[in-house]
């Protein structure tokens, strides 16, 4: 193959984007900052979709779609918010093109159609959703609005990578209404544990829950939690986020609700996200120098089943018995490719599936079939075995669960290994630097030192864990008193 | 109730506005010509999306996701399909704000974040997608390319209407690439064929299929076919096109591809959409001055269960039975919702569930119970049966598809009864104005006759439906020799 990968030891960036690039997940685009998503990218992406919005639904939420657009007086509302985004909008400004007069066949944009109030591309709908909220909500009856939203945002970035920082990503955003701030915090921790689980569970990825500190609290919220994970390099990522937003958005857009006592007060919101950065977490957890590693739950393809055959009549015979084994797992909700292109050799296909990251693969040879057998290859160990035909169905099933498993635990052991406790400044910078991963470290709790410690180490405080056991110490930096160790990490 | 529904008699147009609103389905946004689509509308176009987008796959398709933003530079390069929408594009000039210095807490576009060149907001994808095209397609190898696309696009209208025409709305994007124009004319009836299936046997709305004239053709088309259905008032609504876009835009492009023979040619192109005009188009076929009535096979709640009981011990009961009735339902794959609720009374949720469109409302009385019966009453012919709770799970399958075909049925009669021939000008006239609906009458052949027809009349050919008959006669406008009658109407 001519598809080269960067090995992981040698460049772990340009490695992550030769995988993204040769395993046809996605490119980049003739638009500064914006990608496309391949096919094989994008059928990934609609797995996650589709277990996602599955727990969403299960926990009683509905989607709707609200506006691109923000007008740019809606969009200050939130001051805290708007501020937070303002340096990265996409800004809409005129609505109409017309013919270059010197320059035949080229177009301008015609200065006569410019908008009396310019449009923000949304890089969040907050903004909109409580503006359209306030004329949805009346009364305590009206509550709670569960509402969630697949949408795409622009995020005007400088420095952009593929999945993971781009001008345009997909996302969905929950946008939650709530007549008290107990069922509010309910909702938010609610949610994270259902990103947890996703996480956890589909993309067998672990994850660290926790609270933001104030400095890097999303733009508009009280209180932001968020679950972080570890890559392969030791960077962190955070992966998903769920805001308490208090009644900061019901108060910059007026909404109140008539409680049951005919009281008035401001709605308490919500709001949680998970993007295609996602795809990003997944590539840099479980693959490595020969491609991409998906795990059997968000796998389009879970099994490709590839003859090796001798002349025509040979196909035949094995194109039978490869529908048969479709069948039997179809019959098991598994998904199935049988590839008998003849344009591409064997060799050539398990390596292009290798690279594509495909779970199993079976290899149907003539000896093999003569023997009753075939052989069956995992992606996440590269190992082969040779099993009967008969109880391919029952294997193959167990199978996907334990490289489910594998892959989960797998990650769970590196991160154990990439996680430590850093007891001074000096002991913190050296596991930054030697070790990098995850550094459990005492802070005394103010911004003024996080900052500082960003600044020289380019490492931030990614969250206060959760149930965060407490110990006296002292911050490594300013030697303060603190009750308790904080995730340090550098991150993506 | 206090939403009440201006009769269809009385004025067709503020009914429609009324049903769109009051069923919950989509509403106005604070920006100009966008709508919020709110959870029941998106819940019925989602199962749109997901009937269309099995039909998609089953037909060999893949979904991907190209960026949202175009750069001026190649929006330009078809220049029949720039001219096209040229008028109607939203443009982002900008990618920053700051703080206004004249207004604390406001913002205003930084002057120093000027894009050295123009975005537009796409209207239509083709040109991003076939500059993409351009790196993926070298050999017959690559070839066909069946991609998808579901997103959202922004069209600049000065008059919108809620779902019909909205300045930004939801679609999918097909955009094929192929190896002979034989195959991608064949891909474009294909589709063609996909969305006739799709509207008349999900939608229970009939279409005719036929090709545009070339005044009507999408600009950068050779060929655009569409499938054209006729609403309640008599006006017909396009439902979807897919266009034979020939070399158009491989050649704006240049993208080439090597035969087997090593000949380098051309590849040929389509592209085929649907959007949430649809919406539009299922309101506009079956629903009456109750409110929405939805097609089974399209209804996100198929069947509702309300109780009509007098205190806690009565509901309880009532709830075991509307539990076992839900459960024989589901295993039916019915999807079942249970309103229990006793914040509102029985009539007040029979008239709701009216409103909006639930297919089947089953009602539990006390009497009824003792009985062991339950009250059955369809959403289309407004009419009540009493059946025995054993036989629930059978009846009210067969209901569901008798309701899908009674619908279907009904909008095809109305079709016959408003379409009729004329062979005059006056007589075309005369039944725009008096039945309206479709006429079919002979034309020319010219771009003139039909301009001056639609500018006299503000009729439309619709289509030359695909197999037309051939007759001699005479164009109704010009007098001119003519072999065949098209369908002209009004059009939303």
């Amino acid at each position: 193959m001519s598809k080269v990968i960067t090995p992981q030891q040698e460049d772990y960036s340009k490695w992550y984007n030769d995988i993204v690039i040769n395993a046809d997940l996605a490119d980049h685009s003739a638009v500064r900052g914006c990608m496309v998503i391949k096919p094989h990218g994008y059928a990934i992406w609609e797995k996650m979709q589709q277990a996602l919005d599955k727990m969403f639904k299960d926990t009683g939420h509905v989607n709707a779609y609200f506006p691109l657009f923000i007008p740019k007086s809606l969009f200050e509302a939130e001051e805290k918010n708007a501020e937070g985004f303002a340096k990265e909008c996409a800004i809409v400004t005129h609505y109409r093109l017309k013919s270059d007069p010197n320059n035949k066949g080229k177009l301008i944009v015609d200065p006569d159609a410019k908008l009396e109030e310019e449009l923000i591309v949304r890089p969040t709908s907050e903004a909109i959703i409580w503006n359209t909220y306030k004329s949805w909500i009346q009364s305590y009856r009206d509550l709670p609005i569960l509402v969630n939203q697949w949408a795409n945002v622009v995020r005007w970035e400088m420095r952009t990578r593929l999945f993971l920082r781009t001008a345009e990503f997909l996302w969905q955003e929950g946008h939650t209404a709530h007549a008290t701030k107990e069922e509010a915090i309910e909702e938010t921790t609610k949610m994270l544990d259902v990103y947890a689980n996703f996480v956890e569970n589909w993309m067998a990825v672990p994850v660290i829950k926790g609270v933001k500190t104030a400095n890097e609290r999303f733009a508009g919220a009280d209180d932001t939690y968020c679950i972080e994970a570890l890559m392969q390099d030791g960077k962190a990522l955070q992966a998903g986020t769920s805001h308490f937003l208090g009644q900061n958005f019901a108060k910059a857009f007026d909404v109140k609700f008539a409680a049951k006592d005919g009281k008035l007060d401001h709605v308490w919101a919500t709001s949680w996200g998970v993007s295609t950065r996602l795809m990003g977490a997944l590539i840099m957890s479980h693959s490595d120098d020969k491609g991409l590693v998906i795990p059997p739950k968000l796998a389009p393809t879970q099994v490709v089943i590839v003859p090796i055959y001798k002349g025509d009549e040979g196909l035949k015979k094995m194109s039978e018995v490869a529908q048969s084994i479709k069948v039997k797992l179809e019959a098991k909700n598994i998904s199935v490719k049988y590839d008998d292109r003849d344009t591409q050799r064997p060799g050539w296909k398990f390596a292009d599936y290798e690279l594509k990251g495909i779970p199993v693969r079976i290899a149907l040879g003539e000896r093999d079939l003569a023997n009753g057998t075939i052989e069956v290859a995992r992606r996440d160990t590269l190992s082969k075995e040779t099993i009967r035909i008969e109880e391919v169905d029952v294997y193959i099933e167990k199978l996907l669960i334990e490289i489910q498993n594998n892959l989960f635990q797998k990650a769970l052991e590196r991160r154990k290994n990439m996680t430590h406790e850093a007891n001074s400044y000096e002991e913190f910078k050296q596991i930054l630097d030697e070790k990098s991963g995850f550094v459990l470290a005492h802070w005394d709790g103010s911004p003024e030192t996080e900052e500082k410690i960003k600044n020289e180490t380019k490492a931030t405080i990614r969250c206060i864990p959760l149930n965060n056991p407490q110990e006296d110490g002292i911050c490594i930096y300013s030697g303060k008193a603190s009750k308790q160790r904080v995730l340090f990490a550098r991150a993506y």
